[in-house]
């Protein structure tokens, strides 16, 4: 049904809109690996292209000229090969596989400063790994702000030939969500690191599969006194909206990934529930709902049902919450074959939440659980528990996030090299805190902004078990605490609970709802004034980010690093370690040429 | 003398224009070196900063939070140290210290892919050299085009203590000459290789110092008729202009070097002629004239007497030459104190003669000629002329311009520590053409348009003298050809002769008018359809980029690398070889490692 669903997505009618998908291209099959298993490989060029996201043309990072990148799509087995050259002019590169484990190959996780040096403009990086579980993932640079540059793709994986999915589906479709900036990085990171402090501001679009509309609106005809002015579009644009053609009384798989700098998201489809089946990569209890919120970093899959009207289309909308919205929903179109794409939905697009209504917003996240038989449970306990307070604060006049007043600031030798080789010059050896003092009070702006400036890692036992509490709480204004979508790589997490206001003693039994299954992620936004509880299991040797994956945060220092059983690791490539005291590690005598 | 004017330099007084020097903050001596020198270290923080060099901010390339960058003064026989912090968010940097030969440290040169790998963001590279020859010089960055991006500033170099200057004067001031475009220099780089080509176009403001004025102009209250309005200052703004304050009936030093990413300028002062006494670092012949050609890449040091109304102020003007002129003139006030610096001059900026008046340029360049005393005489004749073809191209659709229809493309891999250690994979071992065919009409289009795009070198026998003669050609545009300063890194050269046309056989004759002497330099023109020939003695051991100093004309392939001498190098430091081939150099196996 996979396959008829392919056929169905990568017809290209000639109508006015275009049927976008994920282009599965530059993807060569070189040969056969174990069961059926697949060695995949692609040639990807990371350069610069002018492109019109939305509209208005400026300059994008793409891969082979495209933005978004390439589409990857494998199975459960195969090893992906992916050899990235850097034609960037003055500027590093990496590209990061967001919720691909790597185990055994931490050093393909693609992170600056923690799993490889940077790739240096002409050099070339052979990304080399296995997808060991089913679902939708993505992949996006992961050095400065490269992501909110454009640098970014879809990467799918299906269960192994001969294996089922537990749910049936007719169709697939495959929605990247982010959102895009007129400013370049370059401008925006420098004001993030400006005194007087320049925040980037809310998006100038959204985009899905990196189409987006800037200063008119598909929806303005259904509205007479609509700020924006229609968009008038030929069909053939970068910026023209992505429409999903469907055939009646069938079901279809969406897949959503989110890969926005900041933006926290909504999506729905006009006169159509869907069913969540999947988040992270993860299967979850299917549950029935208009609308689904994804933050920064996650991704979901549902089924929906083309059970409505046929002689219609109708709009999928993806709007902003979290974050008071100035940036207009982008729009797709599900279009009910044999219906004309330009046949205009009479529905107007789905109204998103109201930004701020966070109990709705915690019960959307309190409804995902894993699914009984794909998830196991969680340990029972922990052995670490390390609480990570997050806080805006100031340094040396500079505004930053810490966590445990530690602001995360990227070593230029990468830690994975570090630890591996016992260099302990290259970041501060003394570990940060497992924790923040009991009195601080989450509710009010901190009462010494001063944070410090910290590269000091949380080394993890082999094999433990370790709970994380983020406790969120107010920024430097009052009574404003922000969402904050945290990423871990590396790893699946079990969701153990969230809660209000500061994590007390007890506030244990918060995680045992009746019934309710922790599930699996990789990616918990923690609410504002509120704590999110995580148990993982430390089996991964490597050393990992773990960090909220709004982009600008995490360029404020809003993360951390931890690590486990790098010992256990044979060798770390020294293509990876080019940079930093690990660049001069193999030199005879670096001192002698020290000119 | 020079003591007393830098007291007067260095005084600020509070009125609406600013005085601006050339600060030596930042150097601090740290010893006694052999003979009266000393050791002069700086701690230099490479970084993005929001600053309006021409009253529009814009994101430039500053060090330690200036724009332009500190300026650096020595004596003959110091040594600098200048330690240099990347600190831009994921570009490599670099500085290169232009006209400084650099004899037996050629990887403290600062060009990415030649002396040394660019420094990667968080690292620190120790710039150490000695400077061997008093005169003008200037540093800047010099990878991808971050020159233009501002990173750039002034390097004074004086005669070594009890040594006199073959001329005298009672002060002096340092323009620092350049342009400025508003659009980023990702930008640019990308326009320039993007097909269909997106040339830069011209310069929005020129900026002495890095000051000029956009939008507005100081001069329109000259002209009623101005399109322009007058600029309206405080006089503490970034773009305010420099005043170069000065006493009647003096006699001053200018020192001008020009790090134009493209334009080729002119400058004059009001009612003043001047006397040109030393070019690139090499005393010339002294000559009167009322105005100064001055190409990117070169620097002078003209002499002019306040012998005019003291009651008076007076502008000086910087043009453009070579280039229809799109960007006003740059201006600076001389004020005759006691003058307030606010008293408008009587009279309007000189005007910059016509830009396309080639003949006067060439006279003006053919003045230039060696100081006897101070310029040897070049050896009387060569044991190698190589003839350099200049053609603007096209390969894949993307125009670049060639040498010897060979565009230069450099390798990630250094050729300094490639040669040294004998990787022959790291560049084509191939050498390009030395020189091209004989019926290649220089006065038309290519008849091919398609060149090739190359990273061979020309290898020099150590301490041979070597001939260049540059051939300018028409462009891929009928009857256009274009001026290019090139620079040589690690060598002065005589300048034999300017000629138009065709160098023929028989031409030689030119280079001996009657007792001229020629002068050394480091750049020189190439004039629209003409001809420069170069004498130079391979005598540096290294490898050495030879170039087109305009900026996106070196980003396009306008280049050559020449190397000789290096087998005579001890060793290449390691730090310089962290990237590309080197950068895998020194580990013990690098297939194992390849993931």
């Amino acid at each position: 049904m996979v396959a008829a669903a392919s056929t169905l997505l990568l017809r290209r009618l000639p109508v006015h809109h275009v049927l976008i998908v994920i282009a599965i291209a530059c993807l060569v099959v070189v040969g056969p690996s174990c069961c059926g298993a697949k060695v995949l490989t692609a040639q990807w060029d990371v350069e610069y292209i002018f492109w019109s996201p939305d509209g208005e043309e400026h300059m994008v990072m793409g891969i082979n000229g495209e933005f978004p990148g390439p589409g990857l799509r494998a199975r459960v087995g195969d090893t992906l090969q992916v050899n990235v050259t850097n034609k960037l002019h003055t500027e590093g590169v990496v590209i990061h596989w967001h919720g691909i484990r790597m185990k055994g190959r931490p050093w393909a996780d693609g992170t600056a400063s923690i799993s490889q040096c940077a790739i240096a403009p002409g050099e070339t990086f052979l990304y080399s790994f296995t997808v060991d579980k089913a679902g939708t993932y993505f992949y996006h640079g992961h050095y400065g702000m490269q992501r909110s540059a454009g640098l970014y793709g879809s990467l799918i994986v299906d269960v192994a030939e001969g294996e089922k999915e537990p749910f049936e589906y007719d169709g697939e479709f495959n929605l990247l969500l982010s959102d895009w900036w007129h400013k370049s990085v370059h401008e925006q990171e420098v004001g993030l690191s400006s005194n007087p402090f320049r925040w980037i501001n809310e998006p100038q679009s959204l985009l899905i599969n990196g189409r987006g509309q800037y200063n008119c609106s598909l929806a303005s005809r259904y509205n007479s006194s609509a700020a924006l002015p229609e968009c008038s579009l030929g069909g053939g644009e970068q910026w023209a909206p992505n429409v999903l053609k469907v055939l009646p009384n069938k079901t279809y798989r969406l897949r959503i990934a989110s890969t926005t700098s900041l933006a926290s998201l909504n999506l729905a489809i006009g006169g159509h529930n869907v069913t969540v089946v999947e988040a992270d990569g993860n299967y979850v209890q299917p549950f029935s709902t208009t609308d689904v919120d994804i933050y920064s970093g996650e991704t979901y899959s549902v089924l929906f049902t083309t059970n409505q009207n046929p002689d219609e289309n109708y709009w999928i909308s993806v709007g902003v919450r979290g974050r008071l919205p100035q940036t207009p929903q982008a729009l797709a179109l599900v279009n009910y074959l044999p219906n004309h794409a330009s046949k205009f939905p009479t529905s107007p697009p789905p109204v998103t939440p109201q930004w701020d209504d966070y109990n709705r917003s915690k019960a959307f996240s309190n409804r995902i659980q894993g699914l009984e038989g794909t998830t196991p449970p969680p340990p029972a306990d922990y052995d670490r528990r390390i609480m990570l307070l997050n806080t805006q604060n100031t340094i040396d006049g500079l505004t930053v996030w810490a966590i445990n007043n530690v602001s995360l600031s990227f070593p230029p030798t990468p830690y994975l090299g570090a630890l591996k080789y016992g260099i302990k010059a290259a970041f501060d050896q003394t570990p940060p805190p497992d924790t923040f003092p009991d009195w601080y009070d989450i509710m009010s702006p901190p009462a010494n902004p001063n944070a410090t400036t910290g590269n000091a890692i949380y080394t993890l036992d082999f094999n433990s078990t370790v709970d994380v509490i983020l406790q969120n709480a107010n920024t430097l204004q009052p009574n404003d605490s922000e969402i904050h979508p945290w990423h871990m790589h590396g790893h699946n997490f079990w969701v153990l609970g969230y809660g209000d206001g500061k994590f007390q003693r007890g506030d244990e039994k918060l995680f045992e709802k009746a019934g309710r299954r922790p599930p699996l992620k990789n990616t918990a936004v923690i609410f504002p004034f509120g704590w999110t509880a995580l148990r993982f299991v430390a089996d991964n040797p490597g050393a990992w980010p773990f960090h909220c994956h709004i982009e600008p945060h995490l360029h404020m220092g809003m993360g951390v690093v931890i690590a486990e059983g790098v010992e256990f690791l044979a060798d770390v490539p020294r293509e990876t370690l080019s940079c930093g005291l690990t660049g001069m590690m193999f030199s005879g005598n670096g001192e002698e040429g020290h000119n």
